[in-house]
């Protein structure tokens, strides 16, 4: 087998239906599986989080810090795959989402800003720093599903 | 309302049925979730990737760079997915994954050293470079899935 033929073959193994790019999805269906994908590792990084810092959980300096720098990479993803044309389908995405997109935009600026700071907060190793970063992080979240995310 | 009680409600907005940390799931559900949106957004970054190394896309410096470092972060949380139990239930996940668990780690390994290396070729801004790592990282890819994923 031709080494392009392999090589090709290996890629698909790893990017079946990918994007030509994070921003430019195949099919609506891509655009929203990939951004419930990033709510899901959000979720799944940010929990741990707010259990340590609501004290549900004990801290672990090293557990938060590797946690908060994932949500720092992963904070930064999720509003690209809001395309044209995937306010349909599988989703709770508001339609106000395409019809308010400075105010949806500032939400997914905002968030990347406090997760850079949660980060930062998480690395000084310091409880109550976490706890300070927490708190303006979780309210993004939750100011942002109020407006444009249907229950 | 107490700032203890709102400080919750915000931190439920991003955490919703969040592990308590992402290597302890609440329910084999929630950990085979979690690594198939591990498995898609790997997939949503690595495709653009090969796209510009196989001449399918044009290379662009910076979307390379910016996917390679997404990946670089994903790379290394898919295998703490695969826990106990969650052999069952919505996934392609072989059995073999818990009976040979050395063999897997070792993929999972490879797949994050490979991606390191990714992302710094992509750094170089070198196309060369991309294409030469990038092989390397799909390669490893399709070896753990033709062992390890159901077709």
């Amino acid at each position: 087998m031709k080494l392009a033929t392999s090589l090709a073959i290996a890629a698909a193994a790893c990017a079946l239906a990918a994007p030509a790019s994070a921003q430019s999805f195949q099919k609506p269906e891509d655009a929203i599986k990939y951004r419930k994908s990033v709510m899901t590792l959000q979720a799944a990084h940010f929990g741990p989080l707010g259990a340590m810092a609501s004290g549900r959980a004990p801290f672990d300096a090293q557990a938060a810090a590797r946690h908060a720098d994932v949500l720092a990479v992963v904070a930064g993803l999720g509003s690209t795959g809001f395309i044209p044309g995937s306010d349909k389908g599988d989703t709770r995405a508001k339609p106000e989402i395409w019809s308010e997109q400075a105010k949806f935009k500032g939400y997914g600026d905002k968030l990347q800003a406090e997760a850079q700071k949660l980060a930062a907060a998480a690395k000084t190793g310091n409880l109550d720093n976490l706890k300070a970063a927490f708190g303006p992080a979780a309210a993004t979240c939750k100011a942002c599903h109020d407006d444009f995310r249907r229950d």
